[in-house]
């Protein structure tokens, strides 16, 4: 039988011996050099990806743009150099992002410090590093910044997170765009109309536009057509109020990305085009110009350039309930299915072309029951105790997720391209574990 | 007005000024000595919860008994001190716990390594190291440690965790005692005795008895004495069938914690006293010698011995929907209610005596809608950033779960003894999450 791609991603293949190959490298052999659990990460995808977004903006968007990568998705010193070799900007979180993108050569001035809490010792950091756009989620944070900014006698750029009131229909958790929302501050109520006053008024900040993000894992036709109608709507308003056009637009980030077959196929360039009309007539019909544009994509990046290994430990077949299939990671290394019941797609990464004739729970190693990675897989009847497991698409959200629950150390990742593997991220170690304790 | 204690635990009280102390402490005095967040702990709480279950086993029961420290719940070396110096033994469930009691200086002749999945090289370091007594979970395990002590020449103790098939209602992750668990060997299906009689057959490991854990934050009236009937019911069948009698049966952990006002107080004494009488009893009808008797209090020995204090970064006020107060730290530090939808008590901690006159959901400062940690609290409608904000009982599954997740640093744990604080766990820092990033 012939080498064969997978529908899942075209990162994704099995060759005749029926074990799988991500991107273009043998899992079997990763495995056995790196050991398990192990995180592989597809360099040529990550690219490719950043690519599609930078290609489509820059082909399909008459004004300018930029598009920042979103590092909570997955944040690491080499994550970090692919970005800025790639030329786009940052969207940072905490002073650990901002410090992983920095100590990677990444220029900060690229770089959007986002978050609904910065504390007074965030904001203060952010500064002395020279980061270039604070992302502002509320008064309390628009004056202590305010405070910092006059204290060193500069002016700080910033957008203001805004609320749109849109609901994207992803996962509770991560559908941020409603009004009622932790993020950012209401269009709806007014409040936002007082929030750019407010911002306006500050003689140490300079107000560059509006930030929104309605949610991550977005499938919706029309949501952010949606949103950058409701944004442009405001934006029109305040210059009719206060005479302040906002000069750009940050429409957050990013479309669903594919984690089981059923899932669609969404085509991004084709979306960016569709967004950008959208744009281009409402600033029309409201006489605005065009501003700069701002999408930041991250799970969008990542997640299918990202596949886990594990080894089976046991398979427990137990008459008349259920079979588990457990491996020597999990919620640690992957809470996604804990936290959301998210879906994966499972390979028997060895045995691929045998038939799938078991259905099983596929758990992990830690003391809980809830450490579960995925429900009612299929899996070969003949996987047995070191037997390799593959999770896909888990590039996004699940190193960046990682705890030290039963201090099991995280795994490695290993960055793989033109089929060359290399460690990016070491494995940590019990002794790691220790090093803070006293 | 006179300091006062409040109802969910005393070692909580409220000074003349309406400042939360924990632990005799002032919680103002430690927020502004070690910054925030922070993990309080209280070691005078925890040596008391550990001889609550000793002194009982030691006054109720006639055999010999033993406590196991479930290091899960808290793992670090103070903690790991604390559980040596009081005599207790200890339940870990991977190396990196196994490590932290080893350099803590406890024996772990007196360690029980637990766990659903423990690969090759796990197996072969607990050997190394010592550790009294495996918990064989799975025939996999069996072989794989029969193999390891073969190979070393020795004769390796081990329990063998089996499923009773008891259902303990309390949150699904952690309801590990039904028939249809990744854990264990179901008595049920007859695959606990095929898994006995393997365990008896090999020449390197010494059957020592059975383990179970029914689940965690039970309350349900009789489950230990339901389970001992079980356990004890297949300990006289194993008999009957192979002339084998177990010595030790190891009944989990752990009694209920009080984590609102509205949960009920469990005495554990009492408790203690009456699962005795149910062994002593069915060992008396199925004449069977007591046996050794284990229990492995995790959550109940360190959760109310924790407090976790935070700074508020702002309170949102949307009109018609919601108020969100949040903090300075979340689901990276607490991903309780992110998981379990956990309850917690919340505390404005410097105005305790102010009316509580806002209804608010406390979230925290992690870059994701989930990111909560109680809804619909009450606090002062004054709340402002910078105020400290209290959540009690966290000494269990907090520090343990922590996650790395938007490259914020874990919070420091304090430990305190006769109102006199000292520092056990180091804050991490930005810098230490880059200590893996090659």
């Amino acid at each position: 039988m012939a080498y064969e791609r997978l529908p899942l991603s075209d990162n994704l293949s099995v060759n005749e011996e029926g074990r799988l190959f991500f991107a273009g490298a043998d899992t079997r052999t990763l495995a056995e050099k790196y050991g398990t659990p192990l995180y592989l990460m597809d360099e040529d995808r990550i690219r490719a990806n950043i690519r599609l977004y930078k290609d489509a903006f820059r082909d399909l968007w008459p004004g300018e743009a930029e598009v920042l990568y979103a590092s909570k998705a997955c944040s690491f010193l080499e994550i970090c150099r692919i970005a800025e070799s790639e030329g786009i900007s940052l969207d940072a979180v905490s002073p650990g992002e901002l410090l992983t993108a920095k100590k990677a050569g990444f220029d900060l001035g690229r770089a959007y410090f986002q978050g609904n809490n910065k504390t007074d010792e965030d904001i203060a950091c952010a500064v002395e590093w020279g980061v270039g756009t604070f992302v502002t989620d509320n008064p309390e944070e628009l004056s202590a910044l305010e405070k910092e900014a006059a204290r060193r006698g500069i002016r700080q750029k910033i957008l203001l997170r805004l609320t749109p009131g849109v609901d994207c229909h992803t996962y509770e958790a991560v559908n941020t765009g409603k009004v009622d929302s932790k993020f950012g501050v209401a269009i709806e109520t007014g409040q936002a109309a007082s929030f750019v006053r407010e911002a306006l008024a500050s003689a140490h900040l300079e107000l560059l536009g509006f930030h929104c993000h309605v949610g991550s894992q977005v499938f919706d036709e029309d949501v952010f057509e949606r949103t950058a109608r409701i944004m442009l709507g405001f934006i029109a308003s305040v210059r009719e109020k206060t005479g302040y056009t906002a000069r750009v637009l940050d429409l957050g980030g990013g479309y669903g990305v594919r984690y089981v077959d059923r899932d669609p196929a969404i085509d991004v360039r084709k979306k960016i085009g569709d967004v950008s009309e959208t744009i281009r007539e409402t600033c029309r019909e409201l006489s605005l110009p065009l501003p700069r544009l701002l999408m930041e994509p991250g799970r969008s990046i990542v997640a299918d350039a990202g596949l886990t290994l594990y080894r089976t430990g046991s398979v427990k077949r137990i008459p008349g309930y259920k079979n588990y299939l457990s491996v020597d990671g999990g919620m640690g290394d992957n809470p996604r299915f804990a936290l959301y019941g998210a879906r994966y797609t499972v390979y028997p990464a060895e045995k691929m072309r045998e038939e799938r004739d078991m259905v099983c729970d596929l758990v992990g190693r830690f003391c809980e029951s809830g450490d579960e990675i995925q429900r009612d897989i299929r899996m070969p009847r003949s996987m047995e105790r070191g037997d390799l497991v593959a999770v896909a698409t888990t590039g996004a959200y699940n190193y960046s997720m990682a705890s030290l629950y039963n201090r099991v150390p995280r795994p490695p990742v290993v960055m793989i391209r033109n089929g060359e593997d290399r460690l990016v991220v070491r494995r940590e170690t019990p002794e790691d574990l220790l090093a803070l304790d006293l």
